[in-house]
């Protein structure tokens, strides 16, 4: 790696702008590739890098990949895809101000779009692991988007001429200020696209089988132990209601997503970047996007803190608590399907045992409770992270994006397996359910309010004592006559006020 | 301990409250306390137990006491206070329904009214680690308030005549409705009077200071490194905007704590409750308490799951988060005082060593960091207790409201503290801010848009390098005239388009 | 406030321990206790302080009262009894090394010993949420241990005559180090005298029981669903090797904290500190409390870090997630009476409900479980506090030490609970556990090695589907007869190869 | 997808393997490879599955990856290549007992190293998130062995025949106790080959630069604070010191990896697997890996927990705990490099700033900090999930095995290039470090043993107050001389007792 003492690479120069090009650049339609082999030389101002030569990326992305190739974890793909919009945005706003030549500006755009359209993804390769801020991950786009631009406008790769990846496609930007923007942006595209259309499908079956399922009366179990009747129906609007609740809070905490941090450069300040550049910016990405992004009221919190994306996870986390409650629930009732519970007969997906032939297993509530899991456990890593920013910066933003974007996903997968191969073809064993609602003691807590607590306790305890049925020990308590018992002890009159309980 | 076979206690039976009495009995003004010495027998379903004498408790309470003494962590009393409401408020339902006998109810409510008051706290003596379901809390204020009313009717303690804890108090309810009932008062109430006002005047105070400071430039810091200027107020500003989000965040995560289980009793589906009752008793505490209580739409989520609590709890978290940002930076800019970033002064408080003399150390930041990681411990225990909720009851209530309380109390109070013995009496070290902010190197961004960026590094590395001033340097590279650089570096000049950033 | 620019206040002076006294103190035998009332005047060097006439504590302690009364979390009175070892100790080997007089050592040692057996436990006040040293704690024993020995000598409270807190009682020592060796000496009791002798008579408990109920087949489960057979005593086993490796873990976790920081002084060169004095202070400790402590031999890592408490907190949380685990195998197996898996049989320590009469339910459990869930908790605030360490302070103490016993603290008590009133009455439902045995096909898989897996696999999901025995599928499948069924498939003779499985 | 109802599909049976094959088929040296396309038709109990025909995979392979294709998780190839040596294992001590055949045995075997080599990695497309046991993934390894060694038997694939997935390449074996047999395997390969001679390379170049620094004197910092003098070196022999301990505690945590599952088959029992087989298939593991590997004394334990692993992965924490304290530090140190602490200089491995020219960040410290988090919420998530088995399986394996790996893999990986382009680097600004140790007002201390605590602090007091040095303010306190002073505040003499300290 040479230093270039002399500077002999310049870069674009405000100069090279300001100064009119004799003549100028046209972009003509190349598609994507590069038809090269071996190395190229690209440059920063620490010197010269070979990279590889069939990749548009540059000397920063190429010392990215020798410094932190670390683990497995990339940055996701989402994100550049969202910085896609960003630069994008950026070029179109600084072309209408007149900063960035429309010739400059149409390459970058175009690709941009291509960024957004994933077809640029292979030369993103960077890891999660890298600068707290982003940088790398910036750069890794901008080196892109500059040597494609190049490409198209029919230039030379690796001279950052007549379109340069600091000058023109950063142009007004910092990574400080478009890195978390690109966050909100995948973080907001991944909840609205996959997530919640997912989430709610969910909803709608729950519901949907609640009501199917209203009026059958089943043994309710507080503390894992018999207690009065319910319907089933009433159990699973419970897990609707819970479900319906996260999303209201997702939808909440996405709110807190739409404000961007673009414009405020590199400490929050707007230095280098035009006035009003922050909010066009947000209402050009709003544009392209369709959602209601708007440019956030306070730059530095928006860069020295990442707390709004620290919110939305616990958003997240929220579902994931529910989930688990909803799978563990559902795979305890469909144990058995001799010795257990056995109220609900899950879809029999695959074989469940490579030695016990015949066996069947809950997996995909399993698997949503590992899930659940796991969010949990990034969601501990993020607020950590959160909280370890320091003055005009919160340098751990790769950390956080990527266990929001890892959570959402396996969030939103989970769920539509789970809501496919299990909920959907979950039926009902009313046999034992049934059975096991008139063997059910508790039923006694339907004569407490006539003959009183005490001697309703008394009851209970001499059929279990006596392994009586419990008619037969409250009638012979003496406390109630055989047609009073007949009378109060009704399990389908036992179970309230409808779908939504009392 | 006696079993009574022969059902000697009756409790208060329906048929008693069916039977009208022959002479009803008055309530006295007899005052707080019980001037007894040794024990005394109460009883509960199981048989006879001794409690103290001078203690309102009944049997199930010192059940408790003798099987749960774990630690030190108490039930807290403001659960107990909370509960006071929920009992009030089910004697006054079931009075205006006819249910409970005007003589009955009143003392009821008095001895309701009293712990609300504080006054009944030395009879509440549970621990947090007990039944899952806070059924050993409800019995606890059962078993007081059915003692304190039967004194004040003139009856004796311990025959639960003529009012009876389940019977009476506990009318209409169950724990597994009414304790998360008064978890969720519990909380709104910690968060509408100590908390929020506490956090307000935080914000406030920072408020204040970043307008004070608003024009004093100070060099940015970035990755921990030298950046471009903004000003003293700026960066306030940003803590501050912090504060606010948080509290904006507060107030939308205690709506979910506005909703009720009361009503639900044992399983949700309200048996032993007469129709309208949930939707009574909410209202009646939203008019005791004066907040926007209501019955909970759906009493299978109110108590299977513990989600609004837990989603409460992230609320607090994200306050945390924001705090040990800000009370980090704090410190950090207040190092020193000779070799570190001293830019601000903290009030000294006290002596920092006992073995340095005239050391003065960041005591306020540090037990504001260290509260921000407790309550980060506490979240993720809650969410975990969340999770866990099996069929009608998620059993892992008193960890979960014990944790809420803790976190928000210590929240409160060490805010408290922050602001008046940090904060308030924080004064900025101008001399320093000054000298550094000429002396940093990255003034050089000013110059990027006229030279270009590649030109501009090489600049900065230059000076670092040699040693020199960034004007130096600038005018050495051939770049830039030193009239160029004296028009275009002016840190004043830096900061930005006002209070906000960009 | 008053400051003392004229430093009438002198504090003991090296002049005043080097010139000696005209007349030497006599230590009389003067009660624990100050017979004043009303206020006293403390100094430090920021001035006079006013303090209780009735406490021992001085100007700091004071300070700290009034900046730091947050919440209710009090500094755990096991870190004041551990710091009466640290302050004996160099008092004597102050004393011994001739630095501290004779006539001042004595009272020192007095007022330590007093403080070691909790007779001054009134005097140490101060709050968990203090300065992340310790310091204040720390000065807090010194002002205490000051104004008992200036008692027993007869001299004035306040004077800091003829003992002074900082020349005397804290000679050769700083906050810095001698903090975390009072953390590691009260860790280390609470584990050897509190937490291991429970945790051991579980495991015996578990043994016990295991061995008793060798014999007992039952059904296996796995994935929640019915599997091949084991018995009782082999499931109880395994609970017990678990709780088994956890003591082992403890008692190696506990191995780094018998590595003291004493003698490391300000920031671990020992400044202050005579040579040789790390190694006679540790060795004394180790004398006086019969532990193995030896002095840390990086006092870098001993005091910047806080890794080793870390790592034992590690080791209580392993014992948390083993004591989950059996606590829900419990209570699940308990489950029912009547709907349940109900093999196990709890004792009935309370009624259960306050509205369900006769209803019991598994609180013993709960409280255990709850108890695990807190200790994860408290866990991740350890590791996160005991990452935030700074150059040569880990200024995170307080809370790490406060979470350590409280983790231990209530894991030991809910162990001896759960052991008391859960373990030990535990008993067998051996009819439900026979019929559950004789219900499940998945003793199907001995007829794997004969026929196949596939082959049986057909057998045992036949039988579900027709609601058959396992027998009566497999002689209908044709591939094996009545006689070879009965002769391989037989529960008692799969259940394998001993107490410890295969 | 058919089910056949007349079982034409028969696997491999007992009869088969006792009656003697007419011809022995004869194993042949076929590449790895299926020169096929489209679709193959395979089977299990459940009927048959297309699966691609150029993958060895079978129908639960197929299966599982419909259902359960969440996120972009895929099960860690280590697994299987762990797996790969449970397969080799059981086959030789299979062949060994007569069980197994000898021409079944070997393209088992010959399979089984394929799988170790990593050479069959294309074959093992499942994810994370499946079945908690683990079955799926280990099918996937029976399947692929079963039909790689038909192919090299020359038999047909999709016929199970003649060598089956359950009936031989899983003989002896279940899910339940080879999954977590893997799991070890592959945990302490990773620990042994990866991380464990990263993190000695980092303590052995930490010590390596302790000792190199030694005699460079710095001011020490408490609290973030000035504090008396320490050495370069000593300072970094504490961060070695840390490193070291992390090593001891990975080496003791790897122990309880060292005892193995196997032969416990479905639920600890051992069913269907010979007496002895246990320890003989530890045996081999042992001796085919080189590892001291037992069998688990305890298989219930083994098998219903997953406690070893959790505890281990303790281990990975202790390490990021420290590792997140060192490269603070080291940045704090780093920061400037004009207005920061500016004692250490960090390699410039890259531009820092998309936006400030010449701008250098320590990155490769923000990517150890960020990994420390990471490392920290995947312990969250594994504890959680050690604490959730139930009965004789912990279902939570798949999670855990992957934060495992993926804990240790970061934490290596990000080791190596922490040390690589950070540590080994690092350069002392020895003028900045000596500026600061002559202005630090601490150096007060070493005056405390002479003139005693309050008139030292009345020193260091007056010397801030006025803007003086040290020195000035004590001649002027009149309390020392300038002779003195100069004889007694020695900041080379203050540093203590060599490298380790006091």
């Amino acid at each position: 790696m040479t230093i270039h003492k002399d500077s002999a690479h310049q870069g674009s120069t405000a100069a090279g702008s300001a100064k009119p090009e004799e003549k100028t650049p046209v972009m003509k339609d190349v598609p994507i590739g590069l038809d090269a082999s071996g190395l190229r030389t690209e440059f920063d101002s620490m010197g010269d890098v070979e990279v590889p030569a069939d990749r548009y990326w540059g000397a920063q992305t190429q010392r990215s990949l020798q410094h932190f190739s670390i683990g497995n974890d990339h940055m996701p793909k989402e994100v550049y895809h969202a910085y896609g919009y960003v630069k994008k945005a950026a070029a179109l706003v600084n072309q209408a101000a007149g900063r960035l030549p429309e010739w400059k500006a149409a390459p970058i755009i175009r690709a941009a779009e291509e960024t957004i359209a994933g077809k640029l993804d292979d030369h993103f390769p960077l890891y999660v692991w890298q600068t707290g801020s982003g940088t790398q991950s910036n750069m890794n786009v901008n080196e892109v988007l500059s040597n494609r631009a190049i490409q198209l406008l029919g230039g030379t790769l690796g001279t950052q001429q007549p379109v340069g990846p600091n000058d023109d496609v950063n142009m007004g930007q910092s990574s400080n200020d478009t890195f978390p923007t690109a966050m909100h942006i995948a973080a907001i595209l991944e909840i609205d696209e996959r997530l919640l259309p997912r989430v709610t499908e969910l909803a709608d079956e729950l519901e949907r089988k609640a009501i199917q399922w209203m009026d059958v009366v089943k043994i309710g179990r507080t503390h894992l132990e018999d207690a009065v009747p319910l319907t089933v129906g009433q159990e699973w609007s419970g897990w609707a209601a819970q479900i319906r609740s996260c999303i209201a809070e997702i939808e909440h905490s996405r709110e807190g997503l739409l404000k961007l941090a673009a414009g405020g450069t590199a400490v929050g300040t707007g230095l280098n970047a035009p006035e009003g550049f922050s909010t066009e910016i947000a209402l050009t990405i709003a544009e392209l996007t369709g959602k209601e992004f708007v440019t956030a009221p306070n730059k530095f919190e928006a860069q020295g803190s990442l707390d709004a994306i620290v919110r939305a996870h616990a958003g997240l986390r929220s579902l994931a608590v529910a989930l688990m409650k909803i799978a563990n629930d559902m795979r305890w009732l469909a144990s058995g399907p001799r010795t257990g519970f056995a109220e609900l007969i899950l879809p029999s997906n695959e074989p469940g045992s490579s030695i016990m032939p015949g066996k069947v297993n809950p997996t995909q509530c399993e698997a949503m409770v590992m899930i659940s899991i796991q969010v949990l456990g990034d969601d501990s890593g993020v607020a950590f992270a959160g909280s370890q920013g320091n003055f005009e910066l919160n340098a751990m933003r790769p950390i956080i994006i990527n266990n929001f974007l890892h959570s959402a996903r396996i969030l939103g997968d989970g769920i539509e397996k789970f809501l496919t191969y299990s909920v959907k073809g979950t039926k009902l064993n009313e046999k034992k359910i049934a059975s096991s609602v008139g063997e059910s003691l508790m039923l006694v807590t339907a004569l407490s309010p006539v003959i009183g607590y005490q001697n309703s306790a008394h009851i209970a305890e001499a059929a279990l004592a006596n392994d009586q049925t419990l008619r037969d020990a409250a009638i012979a308590s003496g406390k109630v006559t055989a047609e009073q018992f007949d009378k109060i002890v009704v399990p389908d009159a036992l179970v309230g006020h409808g779908v939504e309980g009392a």
